[in-house]
């Protein structure tokens, strides 16, 4: 995990264009598939039962996404990621809100334990409710919101044998290897509505061609959110120049702007 | 309801970051997640009922709009405005398309019906809509469409104990102290899909901080639509102008631009 | 099929801005409605079976998009299709994703078998999936991909009595009397998510004055890209530059930039 993997890793996406299977929310179903067409992967977001063994035999990978929760899509979940499993697939669970009601709460753990080829994207509290007591870590003294689930997110590491992403203004990456803490993005991100989504599904295309960390993606979009933000008004046009970002970023700039730690 | 009400409502949603939970259209949940969050509000767009009881004792505000209604989601709707009443949360109506469709009317109806704490925006064909004949005011010298549906909108604040917005190329707000009439906006502005849609989400953002006229929603999307538009050459810069326009708004540039009468 | 039939489609679409119903998938509903405002037309996306029969009723035009496909939106599409020819109005295919699934080349073909008055637009390898084995034409020396459909598109025409568009790189527009190419649009446009989708609907809009063969959508839609795409840094800009283009495009623009042959 370190600059060199990141740039090859966008080099591998843009040569291959994995097709990434996205079962995501309405909010952020433009802007994902957006971000990773500008990133040089193919987007498909589908959720019907009837067509998903095969789209998962021809696809990179799986992006699960619960934003948008409905009971009469977590079985089409749960069975995407049977068969993401079965054709030996990795999976992106997004935990959108977990913790914010028991419904989002229960599928996030659902969907975790389910997934062979697991990476878990999420905020320090989602990651924090997703693991639940048993994944409480004690007398940790955070020094931002990600720090605070960096314990956690171990556990849940162990447990699944996933790799975790803990976004934040610092995003920490969390492997059996370690820890890996990436300071780039910019403070006003969070203003743009499913910003942590666009990781998620970036970090799908990624992982489809074999860089499973998450770091990549998180690399990636940091990069581009910053240069996007220093050109941008407020939100509006931080969504916009973000994919304009994404689709000219060169390994130059990669390179200059990483701030790994 | 005046200028001082609507700045001072501006600070406390930017100050409080309210959580608004949306049951809304497919078609604008992008777009209006992300002008609550430059508003400086907390969007969530959630329809399960099973988390629907959880969300809404937490929220501030729920926000009902039957723009791509579907008969799978007209109870759930039914359910939410259920919880936001037992709750003692205001409810915002967005009754799209009242008119068009029986299903339309009949569903917004049902809401406007149920909701204890009611604020309705509509354009004017669509009040005219949602009173129907018993709501029909005769005689009206229309001055501009809002001014036909004004005596409707009267008949439907007694009969709901609401407010109404009337949105336009005037926007009137009617309550039960009176009515009051803005003329800020920009002509362009129809020609984003959704303004509408925003309007009433922002209404809903103002209502959770106790500004339940509907005013402040339309004073702050008026002037910052027409800052908006000033800057950009078609409905594609302006869609995203205007987020930047709501992100930046200052006190005092509000107070210039406000055109109340 | 010639320029002045495209100028005067458009300016017909202007003058009556037909109501153009859309059954689409959700990764688009935006974009598209914001396309079709912005070419000055009235889009409703809707996609309940009990309004539909009013819907079609007074409709100028019905556009089946089977994106995001859903067995619960299958019978709906059918249904809407019914009432679309109950009333003698055109329906407009978009068979996204036909050949990658079953799911999705069945549900084409049932909907190309029941529209009376039907006009598809996919791009090559949809448009080979949705004439299956017997569409095949064979030793066709194909120029781009476009070309590879055309004697598919031929044996679709006849069979469903219907006009075909293909799209890519060169659009050809397939007829009972003929075939039109036309080279208008801009490499970047493929980056933007759901830019066929766009065609579909602005073909839907068009067919709603009565222009049915696709070809001023096409190339309405060609010469904004290009001109959208000349003021883009990436593909971000590029979709909302589209829809300034679209909402600024005038006659004489049209007429020096169309390449049809």
């Amino acid at each position: 995990m370190n600059t060199e993997t990141i740039v090859s890793a966008l080099n591998a996406v843009r040569q291959q264009k994995p097709l990434v299977v996205n079962i995501t929310n309405y909010v952020v179903m433009n802007n994902t598939a957006n971000a990773l067409l500008a990133l040089g992967a193919s987007p498909i977001m589908a959720h019907s039962r009837e067509e998903m063994a095969e789209m998962m035999s021809f696809a990179g990978a799986l992006v699960v996404n619960i934003g948008t929760l409905d009971s009469s899509w977590t079985p089409r979940m749960a069975y995407a990621v049977e068969q993401a499993n079965r054709h030996g697939k990795p999976v992106v669970l997004d935990p959108v809100g977990c913790g914010a009601s028991t419904l989002r709460t229960q599928t996030s753990r659902q969907i975790a334990q389910a997934a062979a080829q697991l990476i878990i994207r999420g905020n320090a509290s989602e990651i924090i409710a997703l693991a639940g007591e048993a994944g409480q870590s004690k007398g940790v003294d955070a020094l931002d919101s990600s720090e605070a689930a960096v314990g956690t997110a171990r556990h849940l590491a162990e447990v699944h044998g996933c790799n975790v992403v803990i976004s934040g203004a610092t995003d920490v990456v969390v492997t059996a290897e370690g820890e890996v803490r990436l300071r780039n993005g910019h403070a006003m991100m969070p203003s743009v509505t499913g910003m942590g989504c666009t990781l998620s599904a970036l970090t799908g295309a990624f992982a489809a061609v074999g860089e499973t960390t998450g770091l990549a993606a998180a690399a990636v979009l940091g990069v581009a959110g910053e240069i996007a933000a220093e050109q941008s008004a407020g939100p509006g046009s931080l969504q916009l120049n973000l994919l304009d970002a994404l689709y000219q970023l060169d390994e130059t700039t990669l390179r200059q702007r990483l701030k790994l730690a």
